[in-house]
């Protein structure tokens, strides 16, 4: 092939609008020198958020054990710059609970002492007794490279071919886009109500479906994520009912988003391990150190979840053998990922000056979150014919732009709003709409300076803009 | 399907016998108490191989950026368990560098800081001028979790169905194996000659070559893992030239998986990078911070590096640009592997006591391994028919068995020995091999009174074994 080299087309047609030409326009501009502001991605630390400072002191000191004995002697000879009692205490106990520290590779699903805590957590967060039999079992918890990870083994592992498909929100998070067009499969839309606050709906879910089986495809799970993304928008309790209903009537095993889970701003959550019960409904769940008010996406720390895991067709095995195959030929997440998730699982000492240092640290981010989103919110009233649909939550708004300058498209809008304002975005179409819509997903993150700063030059842009 | 969910049958069919069926029965000894030495997969730390001391420091420091200040405080007020002056500084311009720190994620390729000094390393190490125009690309380098993440996008990328293949050796690490098996491609293996301590050759490399063309078969590279892997045997120079040659004249590109560069104990080693100068010839070459001295394997950190990237047919993109797109999709490689990656690339200032330090635990750990191969080795020609071929590198010896008692295999061999002895291997069809052979690998890691314990006893095992 002299034409040069002929490269897997599923792999070409993957798209991934969050790191698309918009951002690598913004790399450029950020590279002239010019004022960049990226709210394409949520990705709070780089955009100042502060990390939880327990969470780093307990992995300092787990990448240099020796630090553990030194700061035990420093606090002996009363240096008033050592660590808490209870930090050092809590990481000498989480090295001893892996046994060989953060240098050696797991087991494939991930250290079990810390699988054990996400399955404590996942009980006490759902209110469930560990020993019912609702509790979460750490033998079907899998610890992943971000949530990321355990989205694609159970993507990989579903489809087949170009007759699987996957119900997945419109608009949605490109991960599963990407992930589906890799692995040769079919993405199946389903249509939130926008001006309903993105609810869902028996008939939303059940069209697509319907339309689906037409088609010869055999539809195998449905994607929820929620708080959403790239809409932000918390499901009120109906729309997971419905989900669960008709999951169990089509066959469709659950793949619940909930990383979003702690950004939810003081409105109810509940998780979809809590609502499906003991129903026999096969359920991934997904979470994530990346979000939440700890914020550290470098850690690519997260787990999967499985509930009633489905055997799997010609075999004696279930899903969950399954994913712990495709684990081990990557060996083993990373351990850092791994230590925060337990990290985030527990937390510090309740009582400790640690834990009061703590519970300050959580309630000034969120709450900074929630201002933030409600002071972009108010602008988005100065601009004509733009609507925010839906309660907030996790960290983006993903307002409706009205009618465009014909001819015009939201990426020639976003890029546009780049070059004038240096705010970086993600067209709505990167994450699939409603024919005729417009929309922009920005993360809610910049300082609150820069918000008032750039919001107001947002406003004169769009009432000005001609296209 | 009330037979249970149809999954994938590529994923059903991948198989990795480093953590197959052996290791999994001896996960249930170790529960019973039984004693079991893991030498089935290279884990230094797990067998109790001490991490380099400087790496953990700055990994320590990177985490809890507030306590770099604490320490120049610690060292201004005289107290001694400070840390050095050298760590601090290198910390602190690591994060300096990074601008983000450990908690946001990165470029999709990874930290450009740390890809400049990637391609600074590589230059030192391979002798060429920073200005040469065989010179390192930083943006032809990519930031990876551990070096598998780096084959899989390469192989995702060059397999789009049945009729592609990827030449493997036979024996092969299963990462390959799986992996194709996975994305639906063909292995073409070809025999490196045993007895010729796994010489290449040729007439070995292009005689599947042409059955694989006569069979249809478009092949699209060929791995070389060198040292090697399970074999630990070192290639030759004239081996290297035929792998160019051969992947010239038949336009493969080259996948060299150089991660045990390190782990050579004294003889010459040169990279393919070094060895195809300015020729064409399409080269992806992996590392890693899991093995040589540094055996980070928990932080799962690793860079691939592409030369003379492929421009990819039909489009105006090349090769590069392909793998950055599949990296943006799982948005970046965990930081702390990143920073790992750096440490390893760059080590302490020269000069520094922190060097010296350095220097005594790097040879620490190479002598020791190699002191153990040598004793491992040395109890091979106690055990009737016997016989282990090659120059020794990696961290892998993989002796060959002679003759099983009748209707036996090495599968049944490995897991006799480990009820027999606790010592966990991995056999030999777990890499392939020729057909009437029989093999097992060993990782030769286990603390040396650990080896001189079991060694006697796997001798008097193997003279005895009636199967």
């Amino acid at each position: 092939m002299s034409q040069g080299v002929k490269v897997n087309s599923r792999v070409l047609d993957m798209e991934y609008a969050v790191r698309g030409p918009i951002p690598q326009r913004a790399a450029e501009m950020a590279a002239q020198g010019r004022r960049i502001i990226p709210c394409n991605i949520g990705n709070p630390q780089a955009l100042g958020q502060p990390p939880i400072g327990f969470y780093r002191q307990v992995l300092g000191l787990l990448e240099n054990p020796a630090s553990i004995t030194r700061e035990r002697s420093l606090r002996a000879a009363g240096i008033t710059e050592a660590l808490g009692e209870d930090v050092i205490d809590i990481a000498a106990a989480m090295l001893e609970g892996s046994r060989t520290g953060t240098g050696a590779y797991t087991e494939s699903a991930g250290f079990r002492f810390i699988r054990e805590a996400v399955a404590g957590f996942i009980d006490s967060r759902d209110d469930v007794a560990s020993d019912s039999p609702n509790a979460a079992d750490p033998d079907a918890i899998l610890l992943t490279d971000g949530a990321s990870g355990g989205a694609v083994y159970v993507l990989e592992a579903l489809i087949s071919g170009p007759k699987d498909g996957i119900l997945v929100p419109i608009p949605q998070y490109p991960l599963y886009s990407a992930t589906i067009t890799r692995c040769g499969g079919v993405l199946v839309g389903y249509h939130p109500d926008e001006e309903q606050g993105w609810a869902l709906g028996r008939k939303n879910l059940e069209a697509p479906l319907k339309a689906a089986v037409e088609d010869g495809i055999e539809v195998k799970a449905i994607v929820v994520i929620n708080p959403g993304n790239p809409t932000g928008a918390l499901l009120d309790r109906q729309s997971m009912g419905d989900v669960v209903d008709v999951a169990r009537e089509w066959g469709l095993a659950i793949i619940a988003d909930e990383v979003y889970q702690e950004n939810t701003y003081g409105q109810e959550w509940c998780s979809f391990a809590s609502l499906i019960g003991d129903e026999p409904a096969p359920l991934f769940s997904l979470h994530s150190v990346s979000k939440g008010f700890y914020g550290e996406c470098g850690h690519r720390g997260g787990y999967l979840e499985v509930r009633h895991a489905q055997p799997v067709a010609g075999t004696n095995l279930d899903m969950r053998d399954i994913l712990v195959k495709q684990a081990s030929v990557n060996l083993c997440p990373n351990t850092m990922g791994q230590f925060l998730v337990h990290l985030m699982v527990t937390g510090p000492r309740e009582g400790s000056e640690t834990h009061r240092v703590f519970l300050e640290e959580r309630a000034r981010v969120l709450d900074d979150l929630q201002a933030k989103a409600s002071m972009i919110r108010g602008y988005f009233d100065q601009m004509a014919g733009v609507e925010c649909f839906g309660r907030t939550g996790a960290m983006y708004l993903f307002p409706r732009l009205g009618q465009l300058p014909e001819g015009k498209t939201d990426f020639d809008y976003c890029m546009a709003l780049l070059e004038e304002t240096g705010l970086v975005t993600v067209n709505g179409a990167g994450f699939g709409q409603a024919p005729g819509t417009h929309h922009l997903r920005i993360a809610f993150l910049p300082p609150f300076e820069l918000i008032e700063e750039v919001m107001p030059e947002w406003v004169a842009f769009h009432n000005g803009w001609q296209g």
